[in-house]
């Protein structure tokens, strides 16, 4: 059991989920979308809360809110903690803003012991990580990273709105973004703290854990192609049917994943042409998800899937189209950083399982310019992206204590790596 | 081979359906619905063609054009040939339309020897067999059977305009239609010549099939519901995704249906729900068509398949709903009537196949009141329904030689049982 200053805190930090979730631009629901009023609203409540912690707060042009709660040492590097605020559609309270505001609550803890650390720490909510508005995600860390898209200041939202004149009406310039970047090698590390939304670590009945790999994500088209033809008068020798090939392969494709560990792939939809139900399907289309926390294992994946598809075309004398659409690589956490935050937990006793990362995070953008780590909390279920999503309090309070461990363990080592 | 001049019968058949082609309402395709103005005038064309027989021609309420070959004796019943004039949208030329020309040329050989026949010979043109325009099939050969049901007068087509005012428009009286139907007993028998719209003939290499019986047919839907996820941090043996069961269900079916003789099962089309890439899909709905000749044969495969589903689902941890939307009875063509068509081929030394019908047809709801015989014609790659439907000049030139061999059978036939 986390000590009940910690467990209060954890209260407080729901307290202010609750609030946050009623920030929103759609009534009935929460959606709060990149440089939205609701975003304004968001940003707003978040800074008074850090400057509640005397912490020195800016809203670069970008949107992102961040807070500084400074070393003595002006010359300290930083410890960057964040999240980001924006939501999906109809979404739940936890996905993001959760981040941001244990790391406040850290923050709290810490009090006046923060200004002894030998780096600042800055907390900061991003404006775009899920990329509901533009279509892109992670607008908000691109920017502090230093790899936003200048051409993508001309992407248009729904109501043709483009994304520089988005940043103006929010009180950005477009032109300075360059500015928001943090220098090279000024950060200590990044740390993110976020639900885990997936069911790993409720099965193994863990509040926390730690990120070892963000993974490698491969995103597949995959056409059947077959010949329609007259449900009642072909005969089953007779049919070139699509869809029962397509079914062959979503099979397959399940269960080579099953065998493989740590690989996940998904068949998330099928479309069946001409899609009448007294008609042979002629062309059967799957969307085809392959992750995994290593790039080799991922691509062996593709590969093979990819020969089983031919394989169950010829054999059924189908045509296959394959079409790779996307494919991004895995991320690492740092080699230096997990060791520290999983003796966090063993420091305060809080069993933890080493896990990767299913989904993507701003880690993966934030990698680009720190050494990243990542913890996550259980949520219930699994469930995310939905009103549903629900976190334990004493899970928060294990989270807090851990990050603040974490920060200590971390600045013994910074405080090392100076006297060298 | 046909004699020549069966080849040359076969010949017109063949530019009346060219001409008849191109009377549609659509321009650049061939769509001529129920009661349009491209009904009217294909009513007209094969009302002329009709008087060139020296057949009295009639319209009846419905829109039906029936021409009638007397014969001498003025108490004889009734012989009737038939199949429809209208198609669906984007149709080929032979489906319906070419039952109706080669009766007529039927007619045209047999010349004035027809007189002597112990029977009239009538043929139909019926007004809608495909349902386009009121969602209803059979509308024509319902109302000469008198099976038409009144109360489907008030249906709207696409304009909002009743039934009841289409069939004014077209001429008829919605309030005489019970004076259409052939009375009781009156027919001899029906028979209806049709394109197969499968490919069994074709893979037999044979121009004509008897039709033992029409399928009666099963439609289902299936509805597997399991849990959505996260594609990227739902590890695979946590997961109850709905499309890995509907694609087992979709083997099952298609590997039962194999083994049974005559048995079709059809999944014809599949919903996936939340139908997105990065998501694991919560419902998987499909149709089931399951059709037999044998009604004790899809009724024990729609048993068999529906506990499959249940096997599947619960050893997936799924739910599964099972809904029967639509079932018919198989109908069997006239015991009597089969032998004689057969010996019809047998007598021109024409091989053909004893096969059943996957779809629906005019005679099933004639054999409401008359013993039906139907003999399919071979048509390419078994398309139908589709402008690339087509059929060989040869091969109708075989089935006038089969229905004129018919004729004379049953005319013989006729004869026996008036001299008892």
């Amino acid at each position: 059991m986390p000590p009940s200053n910690t467990l209060a805190l954890a209260q407080k930090v729901m307290q202010r989920i609750e609030q946050l979730g009623r920030i929103t631009e759609q009534t009935g629901c929460l959606t709060r979308t990149f440089l939205s009023s609701a975003m304004r609203k968001a940003n707003n409540q978040v800074a008074e809360w850090m400057r509640g912690l005397n912490m020195t707060v800016r809203e670069d042009n970008m949107g992102n809110i961040i807070g500084r709660h400074a070393s003595d040492n002006p010359n300290a590097r930083v410890l960057l903690l964040g999240s980001h605020l924006d939501t999906v559609r109809n979404a739940g309270k936890f996905d993001g803003a959760l981040g941001v505001i244990i790391a406040l609550a850290c923050l709290e803890r810490l009090a006046q012991s923060a200004k002894c650390l030998p780096f600042h720490v800055d907390v900061a909510g991003f404006s775009d990580e899920e990329g509901v508005r533009y279509g892109v995600p992670y607008l908000g860390s691109r920017v502090l990273a230093g790899i936003f898209r200048k051409d993508q200041l001309s992407l248009l939202d729904a109501n043709s709105v483009s994304l520089a004149d988005a940043i103006r009406s929010f009180g950005g310039d477009p032109d300075a973004l360059n500015a928001d970047r943090y220098p090279g090698d000024s950060l200590v590390a990044y740390c993110e703290i976020h639900i885990e939304q997936g069911p790993v670590l409720e099965a193994h009945n863990l509040a926390v854990g730690v990120v070892n790999a963000i993974a490698g994500q491969s995103r597949i088209m995959v056409d059947f192609i077959g010949r329609a033809g007259h449900a009642g008068t072909s005969p089953m020798d007779l049919r070139q049917d699509a869809l029962c090939g397509a079914a062959e392969f979503i099979l397959q494709a399940e269960s080579y994943a099953r065998q493989q560990q740590g690989l996940v792939a998904t068949v998330g939809t099928a479309n069946v042409l001409p899609g009448t139900s007294n008609v042979i399907p002629g062309q059967a289309s799957l969307t085809l998800d392959v992750r995994h926390a290593d790039d080799g294992a991922r691509q062996k994946a593709c590969r093979y899937l990819q020969e089983k598809a031919t394989a169950i075309s010829r054999q059924r004398s189908l045509q296959v189209v394959w079409r790779t659409v996307d494919e991004s690589c895995s991320v690492r956490c740092s080699e230096s950083l997990i060791p520290l935050l999983s003796r966090a937990c063993e420091n305060n006793s809080i069993p933890y399982l080493l896990l990767p990362s299913g989904a993507g995070h701003d880690a993966v953008v934030m990698s680009a310019i720190a050494d990243i780590a990542m913890l996550f909390i259980r949520n219930r279920d699994g469930i995310s992206h939905h009103p549903d999503e629900s976190v334990a309090v004493e899970d928060i309070a294990v989270a807090i204590s851990v990050i603040n461990e974490f920060i200590g363990l971390l600045a013994q080592k910074e405080a090392a790596n100076r006297r060298e």
